[in-house]
């Protein structure tokens, strides 16, 4: 089984607009609703790919309860820690005109800190049983910086490696704790250098200095160019066939789904990337994060490149 | 006390955004929800006056139970007959840098004839004990055109008068089942006659016609024009001190809720009439719906001009 930790979750609302008045009444032509935020994408994606999943997450209110009904219906299993505040909802408007994508995302609601205790106890119990662990996406406010950090060390504790996927202090501060894996983007490590990374160099260096802070691996997404992989196996860049225009945060939450299902499952590095190329790709074709075609996933995994750069 | 019916409640959600980027990502520095929909609006307002209500409506899905919730701590009693669909939401996005304001209203749930029918029992139950009915806001899909004439049928057996606030079939049927007051705007009249209406002339025949087909009055809102009553009394004109820009939505509910109000208190129709002017003045002034200051309601009730036409 593979836990994946979202303490962030949302409800993702999407409305289809033929033709956008940006200072009128518009009655959208369809809309849906589906379970978001990053570790909620993670899960759907393991949950396709066959794996056996385990959310642990928290969640308030009546928007909190159409996440866990709608994660339901997606067969994906959960147990969500309750709080006092209401779960974030986000609204995104496409524009059938004009095809712009306009996103509203809603603030997170404060978590205290005994909701975010009885979590951890809830994901101690869990993780004995799981072959990999996925902290990913934001801390909401009232959850101190160091949380994914005491959950890398708890499942390290139970001898469970564990990929995170976060940015800022929780990143820095959870990748000391020494994951198996960390999944920062090309913003996420800039940020955690301090200066804007221009080339490869650059961002191969970023991934060796966080490398020598702690996790076992760097893996740092470059969008359409593919992934670029710091690991106790030397370093790798694996690339995708052709560059896929597209849902940026999908792709990166497919990465991180593949990175744990090559994880849990034992491949050497070059499959784990590939799998996760060719996932992270697939999921940026796909109109909504957590989803992809398992036709795509599955052409696309014959013309991934991935290869060996030199020592890590 | 005043019934009131709400076919089509809405959870409103209302994002502050201090510049809204139209093709990115957005993050709401405030976000208000209430609930909506025409009846709730209405019955918050008669709440404000102190008047006794209760709020016959349809809700299902957690955002049904959203609904009934932030109804319950606004302090308005409700009974809601559970549905199989999700009641809608409205997301309004108010953007601090241009001013411009953008509603997206979702469709409402389907209802079912069943479900109906049950809210009918309801209402029929509650309707003896009541000073006045309020039959306010759209039919969901459904929900036969008939229906509103149905339930002004059953309040006129049990001796209670009804203000219905209706448009198109819903309108013309429940007219004709002769409701104390009909309150079309001058769109809704418009639509009735199948002719704009341009000057006040115009105005009075159609409510003149409408008049003819059941109710005992017609009252049509005219914006920032006052009100058009043609009714046993006489036809009357009533106007505002002064123009007030607004919430013409909040306006006309908050009209609703005085002529309501005064129905119940057997005001005679000048002094009616001066109270839903002064009420629906004193809501568009308001940023919300169903919400008016007080202050500006005293205010205004001084400053209304009530005169009569002519004959009814």
């Amino acid at each position: 089984m593979i836990a994946v930790v979202c303490l962030n979750p949302a409800l993702d609302i999407t409305y289809q607009v033929p033709a956008v008045d940006w200072s009128g009444v518009n009655r959208p032509s369809a809309v849906h609703t589906r379970p978001g935020g990053k570790g909620l994408n993670v899960a759907r994606t393991l949950r396709i790919l066959g794996a056996d999943v385990l959310v642990l997450g928290l969640a308030g209110g009546v928007t909190g309860a159409a996440v866990a009904s709608a994660l339901a219906q997606a067969g994906v299993p959960a147990t969500f820690t309750p709080i006092g505040g209401e779960t974030r909802r986000t609204v995104t408007v496409v524009d059938g005109a004009s095809g712009a994508v306009t996103a509203f995302n809603e603030p997170g609601p404060r978590a205290g800190p005994g909701e975010f205790t009885e979590l951890a106890v809830r994901y101690e119990k869990a993780v004995g049983g799981c072959a990999a662990v996925v902290l990913s996406g934001s801390l909401p406010p009232g959850v101190p910086a160091d949380s994914y950090a005491r959950l890398v060390e708890t499942a390290a504790a139970a001898g469970v490696p564990a990929v995170l996927d976060a940015h800022g202090e929780a990143l820095r501060l959870g990748a000391a704790a020494r994951p198996a894996i960390v999944k920062p983007n090309r913003a996420e490590l800039a940020g955690l250098v301090g200066q804007p990374l221009a080339g490869r160099a650059a961002v191969s260096a970023a991934a060796r200095a966080l490398r020598a802070t702690g996790p076992g691996a760097v893996v740092a997404t470059l969008g359409a160019d593919g992934l670029l992989a710091v690991t106790e196996d030397g370093s790798w860049v694996a690339a995708p066939p052709a560059a896929v225009a597209g849902n940026a945060t999908g792709a990166g939450d497919a990465v991180a789904a593949g990175l744990a299902y090559g994880l849990a499952a034992g491949l050497p590095w070059d499959e784990r990337l590939r799998h996760a190329v060719a996932l992270g790709t697939a999921a940026a074709a796909a109109p909504v994060a957590g989803e992809f075609r398992p036709a795509d996933y599955q052409q696309l995994l014959a013309g991934v490149t991935v290869r060996r750069e030199g020592a890590g």
